[in-house]
């Protein structure tokens, strides 16, 4: 069974939602080609996305999706925190920075009821989460406005849990998708992201698991792609790399000219941006914290240390300190319109 | 274009070759049914591969592989192999075994000259090199024999080395596949397995860099698959996993019912069992020695430590010790013939 009808939309591809990287014209580019424009709302008030949800529906009446995340808001542990910076003060000496006037970083809030309230008045298609599932009173309230809910799985034994508080399908995300992994479940063992399985692996395996319907996200770049997962039994897919050079996307600068250089192939997952585990072009950061480190803070706080460093790093002109979320194939990413990045995803444009 | 004229063989499946789990059964088994039979030589003597391939040629005359590794053989850093041991000290201690008097392992020997000589003898229709390719001058008289010369690449630069010395097509081997990482290139940064890609994303990358025939590896379990892969624009897939249950597999019971428990959902790439980065399902060594180590001696050095652990406790029926290889994908096992499961591969039969 195809997405399509389930969602209310003519094609069976959803725009993964990319915080930081995109806002509503990305989602209304990708509505207007008739796939589900998503907008990533993890990093935004709740003010912000009735704006942005405004602006999606003066330009389109087509379905589309709300994200958002629900990780379990970490307590502060002080210590960790601090000895977190610490591993940061060449950089701070060299940039500098005095390491006691950094910030907390930029907001990113767990689905809470405020989103839900967002949720009642905007009334979308389809609302995503990632990083499993927010508590069920929560859930059933977001139910009861007539959304699909979806969510991703990494594992096997995610999907079986989605599955179980009855979700409307289920994205299995192989390792090759960029930006933050979707593991939920038994993250208190580190992140071990060995637990993280390729899409030609995941997805067959997700499918003999449960019998709702799973869209397949990770390294699906083109046509041949799309249709490569289709066959395979995929309901739908998810995309997100490829629509990170359309001009609806606000990727930046550094970020545009990391995809299109040689080292857009090397890519690794790396906790060190936010605490948890995500896929991003190797920069000199990632390599010099070792990409994936037990000294990092919890999601989200880790993010705090290196946000300065960022922007200052970006202002010259350099991605050392940026997280430039992309998956294992930037081979699609194309300079056009997200309207026609979409149509050529299902082989309709070339 | 297809493999399968450029073989001379029927169906466009290569059987991957496991060294330590077949021998020339599996390999007559797969050629039976059309596909490409291999017949891993790297842990044989030239005598025995001998043995083997006039046990082939009296049981088919359809076309087959003989696969070699052609790693540079390793110095012996007598601190390195002794720092080494010590970190297994508690295994050895516990079940009763002398440091000073364990042996150098199983052998591993690179393609070199003797090798050729039988290859030179036996003429088979496919040679396949793993961990790159054998020096230009011993390549080239191979190429002589008429045998046509494939290898894996695991990253485009390597597909695009292979290119550049002739061979006859290119295994991409996605990061899903069971065994031993095909990676050659940049091996000297310890190994850094974040180069490695999902399927998904390596396929079209290497199919857009190179002209020649690409055989898909990783992943694929199953027809869906095979179907998938092909409608990619793979000229062939290579499946190893979905064999290793197969009745003419030499699988020992620890792996076999391994692949068949909960835990062959959870594989891993780990060093300590040869010194190379390998897939296997995660057991307790690879556990204790957290994947992947920098202290493992070179390949396939590393090997010695664990050989003794792993018979003895074998015997108990326990693979605590065991490389258990497998890829990310156990889901196409089946204790079948292995005739009937490359029909199964191409949806011949059910």
């Amino acid at each position: 069974m195809s997405i399509a009808p389930l969602f209310n939309i003519r094609l069976p591809i959803v725009q993964a939602p990319m915080a930081g990287v995109q806002d509503s014209d990305l989602t209304i580019a990708v509505c207007k080609a008739g796939g589900l424009g998503s907008l990533p709302c993890a990093m935004l008030t709740p003010q912000a996305v009735l704006t942005e949800c405004e602006k999606i529906r003066a330009a389109t009446d087509q379905a589309f999706n709300l994200n958002f995340f629900c990780h379990q808001p970490p307590l502060v542990d002080p210590d960790k925190s601090a000895a977190w910076k610490a591993h940061f003060s060449s950089y701070y000496a060299q940039w500098g920075f005095d390491p006691d006037g950094i910030g907390p970083g930029a907001i990113r809030v767990p689905f809470g009821e405020e989103m839900l309230a967002v949720v009642k008045l905007v009334r979308p298609a389809v609302v995503s989460f990632h990083f499993g599932l927010p508590p069920a009173h929560l859930l059933e309230q977001v139910r009861q406005t007539g959304a699909k809910i979806i969510s991703s799985a990494t594992t096997v034994q995610e999907a079986l849990w989605l599955q179980s508080q009855g979700v409307d399908a289920i994205i299995a995300q192989g390792l090759e998708a960029g930006g933050h992994r979707g593991l939920f479940l038994d993250t208190d063992a580190g992140y071990d992201v060995t637990s993280q399985v390729g899409t030609f692996a995941l997805l067959p395996q997700v499918l003999r698991a449960v019998d709702i319907p799973v869209i397949a996200a990770g390294g699906i770049a083109d046509a041949a792609g799309v249709k490569a997962a289709l066959s395979m039994g995929a309901a739908g897919v998810q995309v997100g790399t490829s629509y990170l050079l359309c001009t609806e996307a606000k990727t930046s600068a550094v970020h545009r000219a990391a995809l299109q250089g040689e080292g857009a192939r090397h890519t690794a997952l790396t906790n060190i941006f936010t605490g948890r585990p995500a896929r991003g072009i190797v920069n000199r950061l990632m390599k010099d914290l070792n990409y994936m480190s037990v000294h990092a803070p919890a999601f989200p706080l880790a993010a705090a240390a290196s946000a300065p460093l960022r922007a200052k790093a970006e202002a010259a002109g350099r991605g050392d300190f940026t997280p430039l979320w992309a998956g294992q194939n930037t081979s699609g990413c194309a300079a056009i319109s997200a309207t026609d990045m979409t149509l050529r995803l299902m082989g309709l444009v070339s």
